[in-house]
Parts: C-alpha cells; sequence; structure tokens
C-alpha cells in the first residue's frame, strides 16, 4: 500500500482508527472460548463489526505466539480473512522485531512474504543493519519504535546525550535517513502528547502509529491537535477499549458502538483539519 | 536450570560452547533439502554431532518463523527433541522480544509455558515493564540485549549521556536492579572485546551470552580473558560457522569437527582460569 492509498481510505472512512487485536484467549467470551478456532473466529466478528470505522487492523502477535502452532494458525487465518473480506485496510504486525542484519532479513520475509501484512512494528536498539532488511520491500512499511507509551518507557527513551537529546529523538534524526515516507513509519506513544511538537518539527511527514488511546489513557484530541499533518498523518490504535468493550454475547456489537463512537470523533477532527 | 547446574555442565563437558541454531532452510545441504521437515532432520543430525561439546543451544526464532505455522513446527520439534534426548542442555530462545507489560506477559509464556526454554534474549528499548514479566518464572532466564555485535550496534548502543556512559552501560546499570543473576543474564557481542573489562565491573558475576565468535569474527581468547569470571560466567555462541562448516553430505561431521575444536580450546581457556 502507498501512502496515498492510506490517505484516501482514511477520507473515506473519515477515520483514522487502528484496531488493536490484542485478542487474549482468557478474556474472549465465555460463549465461543472452546470453540477450537476461539481467537479466529472472536477476531472475525470483531472485524466484521469494526471494518466500517477502521482503516487498520493490528495484531499483536505476542497474543498468538503464546499458544505455539494454533496461535499462529489463529493469526494466519486472520490476515487471511481481512485479505479476502477487507482488501482496503491497512494490516499492521505488531511484533517488535529487530535483529542483526542476515536474520532481520527473515523476520522481514516472515511478515511481508510467508505473511501479507502491509507493516511490521521493529525495535530500533540494534540499529541500522537491524532496520534496513525492513525497508526492501516494495508497499510495505518498517513502524519502528520511537516513544512508546507504557510507563517504563522512561528508562531508556528519555536517556539524554551531552546536548540533553533524549535517545528517542536520535532514534527519529538517525532512522529518517535509512527510509522515506513510503516505507518507514513510527510508534509515539499518545501519552506523551505534548512531547507530538517537537516530533513533528523532526519528522513533519512520516505517518505515525500512536497507541496509548483508550485503555492506556491517552487523549485523542491532544493527538489530532499536536500530530496531525497536511496528510492526517496518523493512524490511532485502540485495542482492549474495543475489543473488550464487552465480555457477553453481544460483545461485537459493544465493540461496533465504541469504535463508531472513536471514528465519530475523528471525523469531527479531520474536518477541523480541512481534511474531509 | 540454576546457573549452579549450568556451571557444573561447563566443567562435566570442559566446554562454554553456546551452538546457535540458524537452520536457513535455503542453506540446508540439498540431500535432506526436500523432507517435510528438513529443518528438523537438519537440527537433529547438528544436535547429535555437536552435543557432547556444546552446554547449550539457541535457535533464533528468526529462521523458524519466517516460514509460518511450518517454521513454528519445526522450532517445537527442535525444542522437545532437545528436551527428551539432552535434558542436560541450556536452551536459549534467540528471539529479541520486547513489548508493554501485558504484551510481554504473552510472550513470556510463549517461551516458558508453551514452549519449555530456559531463556529467552529479550530488547531494552521500552524498559523494566517490559522484561519483567520474563523475571517471573522460577529456573528461567531473560538474557537481554546490552552490547549486540553487529556494526550497526553503535547507532544507539554507544549513544552518550551528559557524563559520557553509553546506552548499553545504562542499560546494565539500570537492568541488574530488575532481577538477580539467577533470573537475568546480558548478551555482549564479542566483537567489543576490549569493551568486556568495563562491562565486568559493572556486572561480575552475571553470565554472559557472546556472540560473534566465529563467522562474525571475534576473539574467543580474547572474550575469556576479559569476560570470565570464577564461575566461568560465560555461554560462547557460534552459529553459521558450525551448522554450516560443511555444505555436503557431510555437514554434520563438519560442524562436530568445528565444535569440538573450540571445546578444546575452551577446555584450555577454563584450565587457565583453575575452573577445571
Amino acid at each position: 500500500m502507498t501512502t496515498d492509498q492510506l490517505l484516501a481510505n482514511i477520507k473515506k472512512k473519515q477515520s483514522f482508527l487502528c484496531v488493536g487485536l490484542d485478542s487474549d484467549l482468557n478474556k474472549i467470551p465465555g460463549h465461543i472460548k472452546n470453540d477450537k478456532r476461539a481467537v479466529f473466529e472472536f477476531n472475525k466478528k470483531i472485524i466484521d463489526a469494526t471494518a466500517p470505522y477502521a482503516i487498520a487492523y493490528k495484531p499483536n502477535l505476542a497474543f498468538y505466539e503464546c499458544r505455539g502452532i494454533e496461535g499462529w494458525k489463529d493469526f494466519e487465518l486472520t490476515v487471511t480473512y481481512l485479505r479476502e473480506n477487507y482488501p482496503d485496510v491497512f494490516l499492521i504486525a505488531d511484533a517488535k522485531r529487530g535483529d542483526i542484519g542476515n536474520t532481520s532479513k527473515m523476520y522481514a520475509q516472515a511478515f511481508f512474504e510467508s505473511s501479507d501484512v502491509d507493516a511490521v512494528t521493529v525495535a530500533p536498539y540494534m540499529g541500522e543493519d537491524s532496520v534496513k532488511p525492513f525497508l526492501q520491500f516494495e508497499g510495505k512499511f518498517v513502524i519502528l519504535l520511537a516513544l512508546t507509551s507504557n510507563p517504563s518507557a522512561a528508562d531508556f527513551q528519555y536517556y539524554s546525550s551531552v546536548d540533553h537529546k533524549p535517545l528517542f529523538a536520535e532514534v527519529l534524526d538517525k532512522s529518517k535517513t535509512w527510509g522515506n515516507v513510503e516505507n518507514l513509519m513510527y510508534v509515539v506513544g499518545a501519552t506523551k502528547a505534548s512531547v507530538l511538537v517537537k516530533i513533528r518539527e523532526q519528522i513533519p511527514d512520516h505517518f505515525l502509529l500512536v497507541p496509548g488511546v483508550g485503555a492506556q489513557g491517552g487523549s485523542l484530541e491532544e493527538v489530532a491537535e499536536y500530530g496531525m499533518n497536511k496528510r492526517c498523518g496518523l493512524l490511532v490504535n485502540a485495542s482492549r477499549s474495543i475489543i473488550f468493550a464487552g465480555s457477553d454475547t453481544d460483545f461485537a456489537e459493544k465493540a461496533e458502538a465504541e469504535a463508531r463512537n472513536l471514528q465519530q470523533k475523528m471525523a469531527e477532527l479531520l474536518k477541523q483539519a480541512n481534511l474531509i
């Protein structure tokens, strides 16, 4: 997918919502929990209910890997289901991979060839040669961790140099030379919305994947105020607040209501920015 | 496994060799490549040939994930084979995972419960709450990335603070308070052997997993000189230089010779250190 196509989808659905498929088997409603393919069945219903309001989906690999081969099957079935039924959605494997060059190349093949996602999240700690293999696939994106939304993000991401530049800013400055807006995006945690101003000075044009809205407490309005650019430039993710909005037979309706609610707020913000 | 058991195995085999199972299907000898379970069959032969000389094995998940479910099966079969036939070896999933707390917990379950490895490599970028869930399993280890062996390690791992302390040293100082020698080890790239002196001042007692000996060019003697402690404290990994020492029907014999050669050097170094 290109950013032009992504922007077209944002305008069409009046939304920049990404639904995080953190589909923890333990939290899946009881009436489908015992299905052999419970996680996939759950995902299908969540996807069907939220697709009118979401332009992206983000399965988090941890919630699939934790069940070994069976979990991996649910992941692959989910990817195939999305591709076949909703070919326009932007599909992110939230895997936070990263290894030495020849190994990263294998991870890139895992997600861009064996599987067929549009983007994969990558951790920057090992530097350029660990990221570059992911940038070699036409129409595919690295989403590099810059500033994450968890409390311990401050442990190292704010580690400061002699000129008081935090590590995450160094990650942005160095990595933006490795790729371009058509193959590189960044994870920027919404819980630090005020920092978005400075980040936008560094990377005005890249798309940002913003977690932390919803269960983690970030503000959508602040994210839009400080993070939106002239091509939207935002994918705002909500996971648990949507997919586990309900815990009974009406979980899909509750997820739909939650997604629609976010989409309506997003439509308003897109209008304010004259993007729709 | 405890570090006492690990040390006992080091003394028994007179070796601190870890064999990296970076079992790239494209590099597997032609006569077994077409077997449906080629990677597992290859691993079995490599393991049987090298087990007298190795105290640890380290499958790198990228080389399994890149083939989706089939690759994951080969990984699980390899883990089971090692557990059943070589219960004494220390088994490391080289996965370089790390995510927000509730997600890291899922990854920890993936490797310590769904699978049954002794240790998993973890990336530190997201800080304490991304690492801690891996530290909650009795007898299991986090092996945290500190200084890696790839050329681009310098991009961020040497990023320096106002008092000129590189990021990797900050990672060591902070993280060593999160666990102890019985649940935490570190990845320290052998290609920076001279840095080992300073690292040993920071963490005198932890075990280090040292990649970069062999195909990546690090020196075993330097690693032992600067990195060994009174309980050995080293797991030196070699991957490609052993498993792809040969590319024909004699690949297992060639791997055995390479592993034995390293083990003999290690026995000498252990004797010099009065550990055996």
